[in-house]
């Protein structure tokens, strides 16, 4: 955001040169995290499980005022944003579909609709259907925004969370082994995941994809750049056998158009099932941004390596830690 | 649910012991109701009309947070809840169109989504449009689900709120002589109505109902197994002279199709009008579910045994009551 | 509303014979309000930015529940009153799509709704696309009533918050001169504006409009009657260089229908651009009601005289300040 909170800016111009600031004023894209910050954000994470698990409930953001603006809907990502608020004591104005129903509709600026919308809240978590989106409400906002989504962009508190999930799962981030599968053309999970993962030493990244959904040369460049090892598999049930995590992705139906014979092909090729579970080593997990499909088999649920919604509870945590940081600092 | 509130597991195994446990663990179907549990259920409710009056608010559920998982919309029922989760202090995650706009839409099943929300909450208010919906939740879930209407299937706290309106307004529960009017055949709450009133001694149930909408054999059979006395009758003016309760409900047009020549002769034949109410008891009531069409004259509402906004106001009380109930015991 | 405050109507007798009673029970349309009213109004909205800009929050309304009923939608409106009423510590149950979503859809008369929700909730603030709603509402409620604009009628609290902006920016609201600009035909907004503007002394208005959308005679005749001097323009520059507000508004395309070159004409005709703010006299400030399309270019939103996202934020303590003053009292 332009500046800091509205109204306490002059604390804030104090707080700045203190080491309890958080150095971040909006969560706009994975590319603004090192490993220090990710580090120190897992461990105020860490934190809001204690937080969350007391019955007596938070007061720490008692008086902040959380603005949910969805251009596109989006429960799980909206529901994790408002419990996490709530759990801390905050309060929240909701807007499930403000592309139809706001203002926007009549032809008002995103800026515009910023502007007016900071006058009422404390912080806006922003879904928005073009990238970029966040950035630019960023850049009018005088208080914190978080990226909740824009469009084929960023994601950033999906990445947190993904990264937060393999920390606590397997214990640390240097010297893993990772196998991605599913969409990784169209799937900003993965993008986003990769770049977070090559902060890291020592890690190797397996691709698992159908030939239509491979992963880009972008990211692929931005890995062999990091010195992170990676290599294209077609063989899951091998892949499966060295990780320590297999990160399951859905093939999206909507990426392919009227294609749907290369999107049921795409689709059934890499499933996660028993047969995977067998050779996959005992202290791994697999994870799933969700929502799942048939992609892992519910057969899979029951198995204790299965983490994909402890994963999704762990972005309570995560966008608890981010809030609180945001809006009060270490 | 599956076992206790996820995180207090141990502390409910313990007051499983207790007698200050509430049986249920969710709040499924009418059939989970015997006399001494509605009983129970009924003097709770009652004490939550003195905690609604407090204009200094309760804070007997601070720190729960409650998901409003609504499949279809029903803005009464949604706001009935939300207002008792809030007059008691608790907090609310609200979704007003889960089926449209959630990831059901992108296929995930009600049980992963339930996973989901059931991390995000502490109770789930369920609202689907499949019969059976709330047990297969319920089935998944490791927090209490409270079944908000699953379609053609059951709206147990509709049928507890009516109950408790006969026994606030009447006095009691043995003894009453009831009359069903309207559509019989479709109207969930006349059904689960039957269904308790049978648990009660020396209760007589008339049914008047147009011939196209009668109530079906299924629970004619059940009442008379029960012992409960029960007839048909074409005369309404002679139902009414002889009730404690007259407990109108709307007919329903979409459940005629293009029929509206059925449609509209079941709708005009039996109104409740100020002709009715000069032949009903002095001490008796007029019920109904809500919304009214023209099934109850506007003239009536000012007739003090007039008393189905007196009912949507019970409402409130019982949730409260129930959302108490799961969440801390009696 | 019909009486006071249900279950605390023998507090309310008492109230009402003390100076402290505010003197309305609901806010429904600008002819409510005198001199002394608005004066009285504004000091408290004044005493509101304090409580807004404190971070600890208020709790002032704790235990109070608002109903926004909007049965169409209006993001910006249904956020300020939300923010006003958390900010002053009380809760917000929500409908944003009342119309669509509800018991209406079944054919429930408005009142029958406003029974119901009022046996939910402590204020109503009811937003409706037919004119007259909310005096319907007042008629049948028990509670207080905010008419959050009902169609073609009347949208009071944004005539309140406009006047409010002018005390605020100017410093008085006698012996000023205001140019309303644009679509003064249909806007309800300007309409009220100068309805009110009527009550102050020595208040010169100008009309600025497209001759397709000219101010109607009605409110022409009524300044007159009132003793306001008054004139039609045809030069916003000429305009602008003798006011103390200049009034905004869009030109409402959906007002048009098929006569698409009428409104390109319209819309294009007046514009507030750095041309009009460098002959606006140092002290006057810029109004709109937002939201704004390009009628005010976006140069100007950096200029001190730029007053409409300012004007919003007002609208928040204007909010709190009634649901204070409907709540509470003085």
């Amino acid at each position: 955001s332009v500046g800091a909170l509205g109204s306490q800016s002059s604390f804030s111009q104090l707080s700045r040169l203190s080491p309890c600031k958080f150095p971040l004023q909006d969560v706009l894209e994975a590319q603004q995290f090192d490993r220090k910050l990710l580090n120190s954000i897992f461990e105020v994470a860490r934190e809001m499980e204690d937080i969350e698990r007391d019955a007596a409930g938070s007061e720490l953001l008692k008086g902040f005022l959380m603005a949910t603006l969805f251009y596109e809907p989006s429960t799980r990502t909206r529901l994790s944003f408002e419990s996490a608020m709530k759990r801390l004591g905050g309060e929240v104005l909701t807007t499930e579909n403000a592309r139809e129903f706001s203002s926007a509709a009549k032809g008002e600026t995103l800026e515009d609709t910023i502007r007016t919308v900071e006058g009422y809240s404390d912080i806006i978590v922003l879904r928005h259907f073009e990238s970029g989106a966040a950035k630019k409400a960023a850049n009018t906002a005088n208080i914190p925004i978080i990226n909740a989504g824009d469009g084929p962009g960023q994601h950033p508190t999906q990445a947190l969370l993904d990264m937060y999930t393999i920390k606590r799962e397997i214990g640390h981030l240097d010297n893993i082994r990772v196998g991605l599968v599913g969409d990784l053309a169209n799937g900003r999970t993965v993008r986003s995941l990769a770049y977070l993962l090559a902060k890291y030493d020592g890690v190797k990244i397996y691709f698992v994809a159908p030939d239509v959904v491979k992963m880009k040369d972008d990211i692929k460049d931005h890995l062999t750049d990091s010195g992170v090892d990676w290599e294209e598999s077609t063989d899951l049930m091998e892949v499966a056998s060295k990780c320590d995590v297999i990160y399951q992705t859905r093939i999206q139906r909507e990426r392919f158009g009227d294609r749907i014979d290369l999107y049921n092909a795409a689709r059934g090729k890499y499933i996660v099932d028993t047969k995977v579970m067998n050779v996959l080593p005992k202290h791994a997990v697999v994870l799933h941004p969700l929502p799942r499909l048939d992609e892992i088999t519910v057969e899979v649920d029951s198995d204790p390596r299965a983490a994909y919604f402890r994963q999704a509870k762990n972005g309570l945590h995560i966008r608890m830690a981010l809030l609180k940081l945001l809006l009060l600092g270490y």
